[in-house]
C-alpha cells in the first residue's frame, strides 16, 4: 500500500502535517535489540526544524513516543509503533482548503484524489513533516546496520549551482550540513541565504553511499538492490531523480571506461572502480553502494505564483506565507540515509535466508 | 518476488537466455479483450535481435507461443501465460561457468547468490534476453492503454556525447530508432560504427512520456507513479538512473523556475510547464507523465578486461567474444516503453477502485 | 506481514495487552466517509469487556483515539490511524515473564520466537485484546458494507454441547449473545456459568452470514473469497477452525445432496439450497455468504495445570488467577463480523476495478 | 494475486483445462538442490487421473516439462517453470459455453466474472486439473523438507459416512488411499463404487500432519500457520472446511480437556497431548502440525440437474456426460501434502530470516 514499504521489515507510515499525531509502525524489527535512544535523537534532530538558519522555523520538539513493541527500551519483536504529536500544529492553517493549490504540491492531485474531504493542511499526508517517522524507523535500522558493521554516509554532492569537491565516499560522520569542501560548504550557504532573501528557494543533488554490506544483496530483475531503493527513495517528497554509481554520466561513457575490473584485494574480489554504484544485476558486489537523489527546490516560495481556483476554475494568484526551508536539502540528507538503510535491510534479511539454505 | 511486477496486474517472468524456453505469466488481464497479434508483432520486432547493424547477430523469432489465458486471440481473464522457446540456444555457448566473471555483467554477483549450479550462459535470468517477455506483457498492455485514451512515446535522448534535438514529448510513431532530430539519429548511428569498430560499446538515455493519462493515479508516498516506475524500469539490465520530468536538472533551479504555474484550458487544469513531470505528490497531474532512464554501455566489449578467477582467487583477463550489441539503446526503446505501460496500467486500475468509489 | 491484512484495504494491528498504548491502522480507506460515531461505540462496547455476567471483569473503556486519516469525523483518504490507551494495567502483571508458559496460551511458542525479550504480559501481542483495533477497523468498514446494502449477521451455533436452534441465517441485529432460541441462550448462559463454577472454561462455534454481497467478489486458486475470510479468521484468537457452507457436512453428503440448483428468482440468478455457502471456485454467487468458525475453550482456567519451567526445564504447576472470561465467545462474535466486514469489503474493491472494465 | 501464493518461495499456476498447456512458476527456490525426478513422478503419479476405478478416465501422462530454473536436474536459483502440455484434451469439448451452469462448479460464478470470454471448458481454470502444476511444486518442496527432517503424512479420515480407526497420526507411506485401517478402506470403496453405479459423489475428510517442524514457524495475527495453510488450502477446489488440531470438536471440550499440558521430554518441550494442532498463537510448538480439510462430493455427476440458461435467463435441467470421478478425495490427498509443504516451507524461509538473528 502507498505509505507501507518493505518485505522483511515492513514500515507504515501514517499522520498529516496538522493531524493530531503522526507516526510509524514497523513489522519485522527483531526482537532483543537494545535502542540507542541518545543516538537516535542525535540523528533525529538532524531532520528536525527550527534549528538553523536555513530551515523553517516551525517548532516541534519531534520526540517519538513508544506505544508499543518495545520494553524498556529493548524490542519484543512484535509490532512496534511509535508517534509524534504535531504540538506545533496553528489553529489558523486549519482553514477550509483554499482550492487554490500551489504550484509544486500536491495540493491539486490530492484534490483530484481525495476531493474536499482531503486534509491539505501544511501539505496534509504529503507533507515533508511525514519524514520525521520515517526518520524513527530508519534511526533505528541504522543502528542495526552498525552492529552488522554497515554504515550509511552522504554528502550534499550539490546545491543551486554549486558544487562539492573532494574524494567521494568517505565518512561524513552526521554532520549537519556534510560536504568535503569546507568552501563549498560556505558558497552553498551564501547561495541559500540569497534565495530566502529573494523569497526563492534550491534544490540540490545527494550523495549517498552504504558501506560495509556483503555481496549477493537483491535479487534480479524486479526486486533488486536499485529497484528497492528507488521505490523508498522516490517516496521522500522532492525527489525527482535517482542515480546509481556514474548513472546518468554512466550513459556518456564507453564500456570500456564503464565497466568496472574485477580484482582480488585482502583475499576479497573488489572492482578497481565502482561506476556500477556496487550493483550489477540487482545484487549487490560488496563494494559500496552509490547512489545519488536529485531534490527539487523547495515549491513553497513568496513570489507570486499563478494557480486556479478549483471551485470556479479560473485563473488565480497565490503568494505562499508562513514558515518554509528555502532549502531542504540539508534536512533531507538524514531521511536520505534513513531510506537507504531500510531497503538494505530488508534485502539483508532475504539473503540471510537465502544464505542459510547454501 | 524478484521476477514480478505489479499489484493488480501482475507479470511473472521465467527464463534464462540458454534454457528451453523463457516466457511470462499475467495475472489480473480482463477477460473479453481482442489482442491485435499484428499490432503486438510490430511492437516485438522492435526489441528483437539480429535485425540491425548496431544490434546483435543472434537471431531469435521471437514469436510467442500463448499456452493459456487466450481463447482466439480474446483474453479469459484467468492467468495468461506466454513463451518463446530458444530456438537459436548455442550448444558451444553451455559450458560449465569459467568462473571468470565479465566485469559490468552479473556473473560475478549471480555466483555470489546462487554459487556453481546458477546459470550464466548468455546471462542466464539476468540476460536482455528476459525482456523479451517483459515485452510480451507490455505489449498487450499498450493495447489496452490505448484503448484508454492513453499513449506510450519515447525517444534517444542521447547516445554516447551525442544529443538529440527537438521539441519533446512528440509522437514517435514506433519507429525503430526514435530520434527528433534526423541529423542527430546519423550521428549516433555514426557513434555505434565508431564504438563497434573499436571492439568497444555505448550507453544512451531514453526519454519517454506517457500521453492521455488521467490526473490522479498513483498515490501518496512509497506506492506512487514515481515510485511504481521507478521500480519496474531499473529492473530493466542496463538501466543506471531515473529521472521525472526536470529531474536532475531540478536540483539546479530555484523554486520559481521550476514549479509549475497551473491555467484551465478547455475545462481542465494544466500546468504551463511540466517541470514535474506530470507527478506532484506521487499522483499524475494529467500532464503528460515524463521521465528518462541511464542506460549504461553495453558490458560486453570485445577488448580485454581484467577479472579474477573465483576458483583459484587469481587474477586473469578476458576477452568476450561472439555476439553482442555495440549498443542496445535503440532495442531498449519498447522496452522502456513496456514497462511504462505497466507500472502505468497497474495504477489505473487502482484508480479505478478509488474512483468508482466517489 | 503477520499483523497486516488486505490488498486494497489494508490494515495494520499494533501493540500489546499491557502497552502504553494498542491501536490500527488502515490504508485505503476511502476520503469523505462520515464515520457514525456512535454505531462505531455501539458496535465495540459487544467486544468490550467487564460488562457481564460472562466476560472477564478488567475494564477499559476502549475508546479509540482518532490520531490521524479523519477530519470531523470523516475520513480524508490518506492513512487512519486509531489508538486505544490500555488505561487498566495493572503493574504487578509487569513482572518478569514466569518462565512457565500457559497451557493453550502463545506463551511458549512466543517465548521460541522472541526470547526473554518478548513482551508475555497478558498474552502480549496474542492477546484477545488485540481484537478491540481490528472491531475500529471492521466497525467503519460494516458501515461502509452497509451503504451498499451489505450486512453481516452472525449467532452463536453452539456453547460447549448446547446448540441453538432456528432457521439459520436470520438478522440478529447486533445483539450481546445471539442466539435463534432464547431457550437455548438460557441453556448456554447455564452452562458458561458453571465452568466458571469449576474453575473451567468452554468454546463454541460461531455462524456468521454476509448478506447482499453482489455475485462476482473473490478470484480463483488462491485469492478466492473463502482464502481470504480464512486468512483472517484464522488471525482471531482462539479460531481453530473454519468451514463455509456445509463445511465438514458436506464431506458427508453425496453430490445429488450437496449441490445447490440454479434457479431464476425476480430476475436474478439463485439457487435452491445454499451448501456451497455462497462461493463456488473461490467466487461468490451472490448467495449469503455463510461460514462458520469454531472457537477453543477460553485457555485460562483457575485450576491447576501441568506445565514447564523454560529456565530450569523441569516439571512445573500452574494456577492461573486474575481475569479471564469462563467463555469468549459471545465477545468473539463482534471479532468475527469485523473480520468478515475486512475481507469481503477488500474482495469489493478488487470486484469494482474488475467490473469498471467491462 | 489470485494463483499465485507465498512469500518467500512464490508460486505461480497458469492453465486452463483444455488449453495448450498448464504449469508453474516457482520464485525463490533456492540454487544447487537436486531435484529427486523419479520420486516427483511417483508423488505426481498419485494425483494423476486414469488409473483407477474410482478415479475419471480421462488420461494425461501428466509430466511435467521442465522450461527454466533447472541444469541437469539440479536447480539454479532463478524462478523455475514446468509445465504440462494438455494432451488428451478432447476437441468436441470446446464447444462454445453452454450457458447452462453445472451446479457445484464454477461455471455462474466464472460467467459473473469473465462473461462469455471466459473459457470453462471442463471448469477452465477452475478445473481440479490445476492441482497438477500445485503438485509439481509442492512435490519438489517435499523433498527440500524431507532433507530438514520434515515429513508431511495424510490419511483419508471418511469418506461417505464411513469413517476411518486407528493411531493418527502415523506415517502413510505415500499410500495410493491412505487409511489406518483395511476394512475401513475397503469400506470406503465400496461406497465410492455404490455412488458411482447411482451416477452420484461422495465426499470425506483429509486428515494431515507436517512432523519435525520446529518450534517458531509463523508469525502472529494475520501471518500464523493457520492463516497460511487455510490460504492455500481453499485454493484446493472442492475444500469447503479447514480445521487445526481437535478444530471443531475443540470447541465442544472445556478448557481443562482442551488444553494440552507442558511436559519435558528428551531435553524437549513437548505438549501431552495436541489438540491445538501443533499451533499456539500462528507459531508452531514443535509437535506436528495437524489438520484436516472437507472435502466436498465432486459436483459432476451423472443425474439430472436443475440449472438455468444465462443467456434466456429460464430454468433447465441437464445431466452431464463425460468423464468424471464419483470421488476425489484419494486424488486430492497428495494436493493437500503438496499445499501443506508449499505453506510450511514458505514460514520456514522466514523462520531462518529471524532465527539467524538471534
Amino acid at each position: 500500500m502507498s505509505s507501507s514499504y518493505g518485505k522483511n521489515l515492513r514500515i507504515t507510515i501514517f499522520g498529516q502535517s496538522h493531524s493530531p499525531a503522526i507516526g510509524v509502525t514497523i513489522e519485522g524489527l527483531r526482537a532483543g535489540f537494545a535502542i540507542d535512544m541518545e543516538e537516535l535523537e542525535t540523528f533525529l534532530a538532524r531532520r528536525a526544524p527550527g534549528r538553523t538558519a536555513y530551515a523553517t522555523a516551525r517548532r516541534e520538539t519531534d520526540t517519538p513516543e513508544f506505544l508499543c513493541g518495545v520494553k524498556n527500551g529493548v524490542t519484543c519483536g512484535t509490532p512496534f509503533t511509535a508517534i509524534i504529536r504535531n504540538t506545533d500544529a496553528r489553529p489558523e492553517d486549519y482553514a477550509p482548503f483554499s482550492a487554490k493549490p500551489r504550484p509544486g504540491h500536491a495540493d491539486y492531485t490530492g484534490w483530484v484524489r481525495y476531493g474536499e474531504a482531503g486534509d491539505y493542511a501544511g501539505g496534509g499526508h504529503f507533507s515533508g513533516r511525514m519524514t520525521a517517522p520515517l526518520c524513527v524507523a530508519g534511526g533505528i535500522v541504522l543502528q542495526l546496520l552498525e552492529q552488522e558493521g554497515i554504515r550509511v554516509w552522504s554528502r550534499i554532492r550539490s546545491i543551486g549551482s554549486v558544487q562539492d569537491e573532494g574524494p567521494w565516499p568517505a565518512s561524513t560522520a552526521g554532520r549537519g550540513f556534510p560536504t568535503l569542501s569546507p568552501a563549498r560548504e560556505a558558497e552553498m550557504r551564501r547561495a541559500i541565504a540569497d534565495a530566502r532573501r529573494d523569497g526563492d528557494s534550491l534544490g540540490g543533488v545527494i550523495d549517498c553511499a552504504v558501506v560495509g554490506a556483503p555481496a549477493g544483496l537483491g535479487e534480479p530483475m524486479f526486486d533488486g538492490m536499485e529497484n528497492r531503493l528507488a521505490a523508498i527513495l522516490f517516496g521522500i517528497p522532492a525527489v525527482k531523480g535517482v542515480e546509481f554509481g556514474a548513472g546518468f554520466a554512466a550513459a556518456g561513457m564507453r564500456g570500456s571506461e564503464n565497466n568496472d575490473a574485477f580484482a582480488v584485494e585482502n583475499g576479497r574480489v573488489v572492482t578497481r572502480t565502482n561506476h556500477s554504484g556496487g550493483i550489477l544485476g540487482g545484487i549487490t558486489t560488496g563494494m559500496p553502494i552509490e547512489f545519488a537523489v536529485a531534490v527539487k527546490p523547495t515549491p513553497s516560495i513568496s513570489l507570486e505564483q499563478a494557480t486556479v481556483d478549483l471551485r470556479t476554475m479560473e485563473a488565480a494568484a497565490i503568494t505562499i506565507g508562513g514558515r518554509h526551508d528555502p532549502c531542504i536539502v540539508p534536512r533531507a540528507v538524514p531521511v536520505v540515509e534513513a531510506a537507504a538503510a531500510l531497503a538494505v535491510y530488508d534485502a539483508l534479511l532475504d539473503y540471510r535466508k537465502e544464505m542459510w539454505e547454501q
